[in-house]
């Protein structure tokens, strides 16, 4: 029997999963910062207001559907898999949440709104901001190794991991890069290795959480590489068609600021209608790599989802 | 036989012992950081800057005494529970490092010097220093976390001690706490629940992850909580006392600042020699919380070099 998961899929479905798993992860952000201490309140207001912004918690959702995939591939209870990589699904957002905070400081990118609303500086003031982000990036690290679903083997596994994409040599120096690149024409593999490192890796980091979690054998790593790197670029390659033919309204930022700025991005090297070819034939490339993995339908559904996205 | 550590130290011996493992610490941290790939030259560079500049890495030194007073108070080999905290005491002087960058930015304290050199952000720009703090704390915790020298269990447990010293209820909450404090006057009590989260958690944290190296009992961790507490605040009463009596070409920094800019500190409550007699006062209780440990002579003599300290 042909695989049936490269066919057109049902929208409807996939979209709903997605929303699920939002509230499902909003609900998880937000009893770590169920705190009440009136000395914080400015703090834990300024981390809650980004953290629980809503967003469609792509990198959660990968962390956890690929749990339930690696324990399903060994036979093993989805279920278990799930709750035992939810620590660091959580631990994953608050990693992208500070990087979201800090980039739009002054310093960095400086700007007004995010997700439709004011930046974190804009409502609590840019020193608020930094200590924010500053916390809600310890906060991760302290979830993922105090996770009781998981042992400390994996425990440490995964704060090595996230540590390794989110700093240096993934995504921290992947903003180096783009700072660099803000003064400067970029060549097109430089822009892919920038974007890898500064959304890429961490998107493949909750995929192999997700893997870690859930027992995954080294087949399945190897294809959750490959398919969050084809999903990955797809998705920035549909950011920047975006930020050219996007509707504000539905972006919740306003669109053409990439070319207002001069920034190099995929649109530089091609035009829209070839870039959205681009991001077709990676997300080809992601959905093939899990083509072999029964119960593999929702992430490739996913990868169809995010290639097709208006905002 | 009555202890003897009470008693006047050799100065001489504690300031050598403190250089060697400064000596030390500078050599394990520039192994972590040597990294040659252009791409992020400018980003190694700025943590290279703030982390390798020297200091007399108090932080590093508590971990690595604690892990040899617990080992030796168990019949344990000191030198291998110093060899396997060697990695805490990095983590934890990255942690440090990066608050100070992060402190120093404009949109927080908008300091120019640190320890006699242009602060980080004055020498590689706003968003490098910012950038380079992100890095430093991330690469902290993946320092932790993949210990070879300790077990999974005992990582998982440093990871989730140094994010609790660093995070929200802790370091940045003392920050936070500082902000505030900067636009209203402050209580006593409120500067020294401000300066315990400040300072004095991460201090208390180096001690004990020393402990954890080195397999200490409750009874020891127990002391090595109030040894630190005694040690912390005289370590910041000290610090309020030379920003007004001390020597700026010794300090490295402008002294009067605080004054300058109408902060809360201790001599807002008490006259200097008021001040050096508490710090005395809390020097002595941190030396007596060790006195039925052989062994601790290292510790007790820094207690009391730094309550003598002039920079």
């Amino acid at each position: 029997m042909e695989k049936e998961f490269i066919k057109p899929m049902d929208i409807t479905d996939i979209e709903s999963r997605i929303k699920q798993r939002a509230a499902q992860i909003e609900s998880e952000l937000r009893g770590y910062l169920d705190v009440t201490d009136d000395d914080y309140g400015i703090l834990y207001d300024a981390m809650r207001y980004s953290l629980l912004a809503g967003g469609k918690r792509l990198r959660p959702f990968l962390a956890l559907e690929f749990a339930r995939l690696a324990a399903t591939s060994r036979g093993l209870d989805p279920d278990a898999a799930e709750a035992s990589a939810l620590a660091y699904a959580s631990a994953i957002e608050m990693i992208h949440t500070y990087s979201l905070i800090h980039d739009d400081l002054p310093c960095m990118d400086d700007d007004d709104l995010r997700r439709g609303k004011p930046t974190n500086h804009k409502v609590f003031g840019e020193a608020n901001a930094l200590l924010a982000g500053d916390a809600l990036l310890t906060l991760a690290f302290e979830v993922a190794a105090s996770n009781k679903l998981a042992s400390p083997e994996t425990n440490c596994r995964a704060v090595v991991l996230l540590s390794t994409a989110a700093g240096a040599n993934g995504m921290v120096g992947g903003q180096v890069l783009d700072l660099i690149g803000e003064s400067s024409r970029l060549g097109f593999d430089t822009l892919e290795r920038l974007q890898s490192k500064k959304t890429g890796e961490l998107i493949r980091a909750s995929s192999l959480l997700g893997c870690y979690a859930g027992g995954a054998d080294e087949g399945l790593i190897a294809a959750a590489e490959r398919y969050s790197m084809g999903l990955g670029r797809a998705f920035q390659v549909l950011d920047d068609i975006l930020d050219v033919v996007g509707d504000t309204a539905l972006l919740g930022k306003p669109i053409g600021s990439d070319a207002a700025s001069d920034k190099t991005t995929f649109l530089t090297f091609m035009t829209p209608n070839e870039a959205y070819a681009y991001a077709d034939r990676l997300t080809r490339d992601a959905v093939s790599a899990l083509e072999d993995y029964d119960g593999a339908d929702v992430l490739c559904e996913l990868a169809i989802y995010l290639s097709k996205r208006n905002k």
